[in-house]
């Protein structure tokens, strides 16, 4: 006790000594419910909306208030996409495709949000629009030519995706890969694709994304004040492209993207390839304890917790590989308590023993759910 | 990236895995939503309610009821203390003493809930009612003297608290301490005691504690289902005694309540000795963010964070040791960002400064908040 | 305004005035969240539970917590129908059948709950278990014959329906109606039927009782505290049956199951009859504007509102009876502004439009939600 | 039966007729939950907010974004007040002060918002600033005199209000009526007062209104997205002004706040004129039951319910005016049970007793709750 006792007198002579501050002042607060997600072994996980719209092109929001969302939505990074082509509020606002940018900038400052130059290359399909990102000077990127457009993004260290491939205004009916989407592939003008925007998700692209080896992406293109699409506090939170990048910065994320370590959020669904999934559900997930209720009936109870704020929707998987129907919902720093039966112990004490659960909103490919093991010591 | 992947390929292997389980079955399942507090340096936070009646004295519910509503709501321990005198029920229920311990039982170990045998030694006052808890033979407590119970019960190995001293239906005016507490408390026979019961709150109990160095309690004391009074998911929690012990058991309880290691939860505030109050807080706030904003104007913002489920009121102090009057709301797993002003940094890059608050709803002493500081490094 | 104004001072004048009253004293309070259903032409709508159990049979809860749980669910009217021949707590409690309504007769005075007297003829498949409510002497249920319970219930003038007839501890595979069921309800000695109970539905069950004239039920059979298995606050209510009565009261409610008026409440579905639910949706759903934006252009907004507690869920549905897929929530309380194209106004300046809806979680036969008109007049 | 039965075969065929609509299709859809007031005898109750700013002065939001936070809030009516002499984004973005109002007008008309020309005088105190509505062109209001823009505004068939008489920016110390008010005032140039203005309450404003027959307003003055500042679903909403008008228009509105038919909102508070207060709690309160428990020991039970989305908190007065100081939350949509004793019943079966509350979150004058009886008749 005596260390303790110590330390605790120093922290009280701490709290009274007249430190280095003067007469500090409070201007104002600004308050958000955390919406967490671990960090996974090596890497920070960042969240991260790479699509917004402004006033300053077709949206209705200023640019310092698309970083004010964001904190409030608990990202890490944005960037700011308005449109090159299309200005319809240009008779009323400025249409320099830099503004965005730089009216954004004190705020992300001060939020510590990353904030990302970009812009959105607005055109007909094939090969309908693309996002870059790290650009240094988007209005550059005026010119006729859809290819020279994005050759000068890329010249200027761009990333660049193609987003919403079946957007249901351009694509009503159909998602298609055109000959100009392979050729502006094999050039390399496109290291990313959006598997979900807005409202709308494209499984296809998900299979085109695992196999071409591009980066996913999970993006809002919201032109309106996020709050009118999206509620955080509730189940219908914002996309979102979960980036897992070895530092916090606008460089550790480019890094990132670069080495496809994302995974996208959509309506509570995460889905991204099983090397970047499976290390973040294992840090979400922990079996908090093991009950061996009768090892004659082989009964147990187990207790599982959700250390995260992402819901997840579990099926129990029994040996045969076979999934037991009822649905176990294992909301946001919830735990469950499950009652087993029919379990065979290794001894009559208990021991230890690996339960098998699919988790159904959690996707690795197309319709195809994460499947995940844990071992479970029973006293 | 060799590395991750083999640990990945593992992990699949793993899965696919025909292991030692077999046809598991689920017979059912329960949910709840945690109430997070961080355990503190050497020590597990045990959240308790060491006041509780079954429909086998004069409350209405039935015994296993009591752990499962003390699993919904987060608690690790709790002691069902069934009057030992008062038994309206009898007619048409048992009115044995064990029971109430023993038709628990098995819940609480499926659970994984410490229960502890207790009873309730109920008399007019003075002395008024006595909890005593970890007994052995509670029905031997059925005795005149209520003098003779207390030694019967400390004979036993009880540790024994003096109930709600100040409650409206025995001492309708005024809390006092009587003679007769004075020779209970000199054999040995009080060594905690009740600042909280139910919705009653007695500022000169935690004034007692501190000077007789009685361990503090805070219990819900609560007769009808613990939903009919308290809604976990909201503000009006369950009263909670809060325990720091070495280990999480009956014995690891016992200890620490010897060595006063409680404080005592209600209605959204913390009560307990400064030597056990400011680890635990130091383990809820965390500073993520200092930003310099303009060292010119002495401005910076200063995010900081609360890890737990305890909501905290905090007000900024200055140098002068003045408190900022405008309140600040850090609600469980939220973020505030600060704007701060007319600060002296150490040099133009920023450096690191020491923030003091008040913690409004943390008392170390009848109206005294906790004064509680943090370094801050500005980036 | 002289006449409102004098009415003012009149109420002034009443507020001041030296009343009747004397010295009023508060002894408690209970709150509750309403759970608004609107009456419908000539009848109440009464929220109903008939089916519960109590620790005097299998359950773990005091009789008159039973009324409170109630209550605060918003319920009007509760049978607890504790197990004739089923006592495993006899050795600790009474099992007398009388007493379950007894100890919870004066929480349902005080409360304003319609309390029935009921109990469960508790049997193997088939005929399996059946609730018999307005019983007189439910402890002469006690004897052998199944038959004779039954008609021992029906000459005491009970209202006796079949319980979960496709219960998985009894029927595990398959619902099947007996020949035993014939000879039950030719002898006029099944009056309803639980179409739901607990988290079980039998859309068979649906069928047979719109075939057959069987009142529907639709229960909880809730032995656990309420609380612990469901949320009135939340999407998972427990299970109503929503009862028609000419007034409130015990004889109101069962003149309406003898007439068949009832519909089904669970998991945010209603089902039932077409002529008992399209009354009650009437009152729910109320067009509150209509606005024409372009008749050149075909496009107008319509807001519709929801004036219940209970979560709509819609989809249009056009001329030619074809579904529009796109579902509208319209939860409790809430109103949907829509906006509609291609809409042939009868003239330029809007006119009355009639829109046609399906209400997806409304049905009025089995898979068959209501359709439902509503008319507009566009400004 | 027949009747009704008919009508629902009515109701069916008019259902599945082809009736005049053609291939309706849906374009979008917007929910909000309701903020449900009652309206008050011979009047509409409107919910409006009369001073907003847009991106077009010194506010980032874009025009119609105003209308539709409106109708997501619950709101009947807005007013728009840019700046008339404060323009910083300038650089970036046009400051005709028409433009506001143009550009939002079209979401009005389609949200069915009643949308009001408006502008905000700025000048330095006194006389500080002051909100023009219902103006015919705001920029005819950029002169030099402050006096010139009043009475250029008042020629315009303006309605004109002193705007936050104790702002802290401008009056950091003290509220205060300088003689150019007087001269304002006697002038006709200022008709109504800001009581509250975003987080500031003046209570002394409260009794100049009352005595100067100034008509009382509540607004937001929000520049930010409104969801930054307030959130609809808890209890920080937004402040509005509640206006009594006979129809739902801008010229209902106009003559209601001439009529000095309004009360205020802003923090779970409303306050206003006794006579325009006392109607609107009189339809937020209904009495639901009144229970005899016991004559003899003179117990009841009355159960009363909030109609409204407004919470209210309430006391119990006695006989003697004195108040019972346990607080009684009626929240919104909700009913609370009052277990009552030492009344005095007219005679053994009950009948009517008057019961006085005092309503602590209504004021009728500076630190004056509202009294308010009801007649509750015993059964």
């Amino acid at each position: 006790m005596n260390i303790r006792l110590s330390l605790t007198i120093r922290n009280i002579l701490l709290i009274f000594a007249l430190t280095f501050s003067t007469e500090i002042q409070l201007i104002g607060q600004s308050v958000r419910k955390d919406f967490f997600l671990p960090d996974v072994p090596g890497y920070f996980t960042l969240k991260c909306d790479f699509h917004l719209h402004t006033m300053l092109s077709d949206g209705t929001v200023w640019p310092s208030d698309r970083v004010k969302e964001a904190w409030r939505d608990g990202l890490d990074a944005i960037a700011i996409t308005d449109h090159v082509e299309y200005s319809p509020h240009k008779t009323d606002v400025t249409n320099d495709l830099n503004k965005s940018f730089d009216l954004a900038k004190a705020a992300a400052d001060k939020y510590g949000i990353i904030l990302i130059r970009g812009a959105e290359i607005t055109r007909k399909m094939p090969p309908g629009h693309f996002n870059a990102f790290f650009l240094k000077e988007p209005n550059a990127l005026r010119v006729d030519s859809v290819m020279d457009a994005l050759k000068i993004a890329k010249a200027q260290g761009a990333f660049i995706i193609w987003n919403h491939p079946g957007w249901k205004s351009q694509q009503p009916d159909t998602i298609k890969w055109f000959p100009r989407h392979t050729e502006i592939y094999n050039l390399g003008l496109m290291q990313g694709i959006e598997y979900n925007n807005s409202t709308e998700s494209y499984p296809v692209v998900f299979k085109w994304a695992l196999e071409k080896n591009l980066t996913l992406f999970s993006n809002s293109d919201t032109h309106a004040p996020i709050d009118f699409e999206y509620t955080m506090g509730k189940a219908d939170k914002r996309p979102m492209t979960i980036v897992f990048a070895k530092e916090k910065t606008s460089e550790g994320i480019h890094e990132a993207l670069l080495d496809h370590r994302t995974v996208v959020y959509f309506r509570d669904t995460l889905a991204g390839d099983v090397k970047n999934m499976e290390p973040l559900v294992r840090q979400m997930i922990k079996v908090t304890s093991g009950k061996l209720v009768s090892s004659e009936k082989k009964t147990a109870t187990v207790q599982i917790s959700n250390t995260s704020d992402f819901p997840l929707s579990l099926c129990l998987v029994n040996s045969a590989q076979k999934v037991i129907p009822k649905v176990l919902l294992l909301e946001a720093h919830s735990t469950l308590a499950l009652n087993l039966t029919d379990i065979s112990f290794p001894d009559s004490k208990g021991g230890t023993i690996t339960l098998h659960f699919q988790i159904n909103n959690v996707l690795i490919n197309v319709d195809t759910p994460l499947r995940y093991s844990v071992n479970v010591n029973f006293e």
